[in-house]
């Protein structure tokens, strides 16, 4: 299993956005729709194995589920009306309830702290992409690995404190966008797994 | 220099498009975008070294120059817009004319056999984006390579026929879209540059 946890700083915690205006009236939700582009899409498919968490403003975590996952598309105007739906949804809800919009996605209202928390129970260990970490052709991962990463803004020094004692993956020389990290991720692993590289994880 | 020649199988050859329906009445443009922001955006800045070629039904080519580009931001729907703004432009000009629809951005009406000619005599060396290939990590690779790809269709057996001279590279065991190899190729190049690893190819 892998999972990948964005920190959106922006993100609109209500639907009454627009989705012609989606870098700008819905708080850059365009950056949370090409995470989970990244995160499913193959050529032909779904990757089945993936959990992809947004957590808007410390506040509302959308969970989407791959071997559930339904109607997701490449393109990013699609990709908005399902997050919309999904926030939509998480109006009717109350803290600690949880709710499926749409096949596979899923609403709480929860915060990062929590939801970390919930990922360490269930198996998986949170390694956070960041500039200064080792590099990710050639260092251990996890099993069941959950980068953490942020959407366009840095990590707040609260939530730094929060991921301090994680260890950290750098996937090269330049800064690129979250969802370019996500791609470069799952390739890193498609090789492990496949037996095209010699990283130090052991596949699953 | 790093060069990317996309194929677009279903394109638009003028400007009558609705930036809300990019998969649907824009012929799949929505691929082109995401081409293009793989190309050039980093996490803060545009790659200066890139020139991106998008050719429409082997009729239109649109040339996006990275040391020039302007306006180009990471969502689809103002991409599309750079483009539509480049196809409507392409209707006033006459076969072996270019024109600049935005600054960066060419349009003129070749083909793909008459852009990698160009391309060549340029001093650029094409290599094939494709399934069959030699692994992209352990690959030798031109100082000033033109990778091309395929848009969400195969190549047509014409297109293969005109490629099949070049060498052939593949990214991984999976098959991803466009736009993601285009992540994957940038990657190796950045590490390879900056000495992070021992590709074959000698840096410029």
């Amino acid at each position: 299993m892998r999972a990948f946890v964005v920190v959106s700083h922006t993100g609109p915690l209500t639907g009454d956005f627009s989705l012609s205006d989606l870098p700008g009236g819905a708080g850059r939700i365009d950056v949370l729709c090409r995470c989970a582009t990244e995160a499913f899409l193959l050529s032909h498919g779904i990757r089945k194995d993936v959990w992809l968490y947004l957590v808007i403003r410390d506040r509302l975590t959308i969970a989407l589920e791959g071997s559930r996952l339904r109607h997701l598309n490449p393109d990013e105007r699609s990709t908005a009306a399902l997050l919309r739906r999904a926030i939509t949804r998480a109006q009717g809800i109350s803290p600690g309830e949880e709710a499926e919009s749409t096949p596979g996605i899923y609403v709480r209202w929860e915060d990062l702290a929590s939801l970390l928390g919930r990922l360490q129970g269930e198996g998986f260990e949170p390694v956070l992409l960041d500039e200064e970490g080792s590099f990710l052709r050639t260092a251990p991962l996890p099993r069941w690995p959950a980068f953490v990463l942020s959407d366009h803004r840095n990590f707040t020094p609260e939530e730094r404190e929060l991921l301090s004692a994680f260890p950290k993956i750098t996937v090269g020389p330049l800064v690129l966008h979250g969802h370019q990290c996500i791609t470069l991720v799952h390739n890193e692993l498609d090789l492990r797994e496949a037996g095209w590289v010699n990283g130090s994880s052991s596949p699953r």
